[in-house]
């Protein structure tokens, strides 16, 4: 049982609704578009080490998603790549801000019940303007008092976090579904973690095994685990 | 003089640093390069059409900037546009990026002054990562509480602000550069407001003078003035 616990932290994508999937759609998408060029292996990685560089540039999030497969498909292509191609990968980034929000199971019965009985938080990395639409598509706003879009999700973004929200870090559970990004630095604060894996997890958000030695922290299937993990005493 | 002020918001791109000029920067070199195509009037028009449609998309920021330039180029030139043109814009919003932040005239002076005296807040609109970037490059975090990058600035959106920070309205100032984002909507909701002219205001910012009837706010050349128009008694 976790204790002590003021604020109650969530990640978003793939731990309160389906995220990655639309992703790895659209990568499948570009792969099609480009087998004229290369071998889906080869556009898989290229588009993956094009994404990783612009990541200072253009953060995490579709836009910056979009300009990476562009930039990737006109070196693929050895510049060959045609007019229509772009045109059309432009349309594969709005399709993805179109989708509608797929909440996971239990979501709403999780922060029902939670809500009451501590400071919910949302916690989410990525673009403001993807993040804000899917929060108001999902219907879930009125469960948080606080939203934080962070840029990224280091040890020292949360203790800034967990500043403002003038708590300390133990008084902190963050719950999410990457162990890089929403359990390991939680750890290494002070504060706690539940860690509620996705089937599907983005290469760049892996971790080494040995990372996780000594490791104190829940796994769980379902988010709805959770109740059975957190006091539900008022 | 402003009265029974607690907290100072500045907006940050043009109010804090130069940002509308690398904007225009871009636009001329994004017509140069489209002038095989069509003549600069249109470019700009048709450019400037695509960012107004895909606000809802993309937001503001430099990232949703160059995507609709790629698609203002693929539609200016009726699908002609080279693949080198698409690698250039691509280039140019990257360009944009590395930009040092060019800090106005004043400004550290006066954040030097008010910072003791006040809770000075930063309300931005813009993409997360291009306003992280600028504040970090800019060396004015320290004398902030608070940050704030908004995905829009209307009054619902100030009034989410202030609630957050636990204020009334009237105890609001906001500082900027924009009568319609950084003015208008304050004094709608009963805030306090201060307009700081840039030299340049994207066409999207501007309002009709008639909107400007019976609005209550003081008009000043330099930010330094505002130390006239604010109680600096600790």
């Amino acid at each position: 049982m976790y204790k002590n616990i003021k604020t109650i932290a969530f990640d978003a994508d793939d731990t309160l609704w389906v995220n990655e999937t639309y992703f790895r759609e659209a990568e499948l998408k570009f792969a099609q578009l480009m087998q004229p060029y290369e071998t889906i292996n080869q556009i898989n990685q290229e588009l993956f080490k094009i994404e990783i560089d612009n990541l200072d540039y253009y953060g995490y999030g579709i836009k910056g998603f979009v300009l990476s497969m562009i930039e990737a498909a006109l070196k693929l292509s050895n510049n060959q790549v045609t007019q229509d191609t772009i045109a059309n990968i432009v349309a594969i980034g709005k399709e993805m801000m179109d989708k509608p929000v797929e909440l996971l199971d239990g979501v709403e019965d999780v922060l029902r019940e939670l809500s009451p009985k501590y400071r919910l938080v949302l916690a989410t990395k990525g673009d403001l303007m993807d993040q804000e639409r899917k929060l108001e598509k999902s219907g879930l706003l009125k469960y948080f008092h606080h939203i934080e879009v962070m840029s990224d999700k280091k040890a020292s973004d949360y203790t800034k976090l967990i500043g403002h929200l003038d708590i300390k870090p133990p008084e902190f559970l963050m719950i999410g579904n990457s162990l890089k990004s929403d359990i390991l630095p939680l750890l290494e604060i002070g504060a706690q973690a539940i860690h509620v894996p996705f089937h599907t997890t983005w290469q760049h958000e892996e971790v080494h095994e040995k990372e996780l030695d000594s490791a104190d922290f829940q796994t769980i299937n379902k988010l709805k685990e959770v109740l059975s993990h957190i006091s539900l005493k008022s």
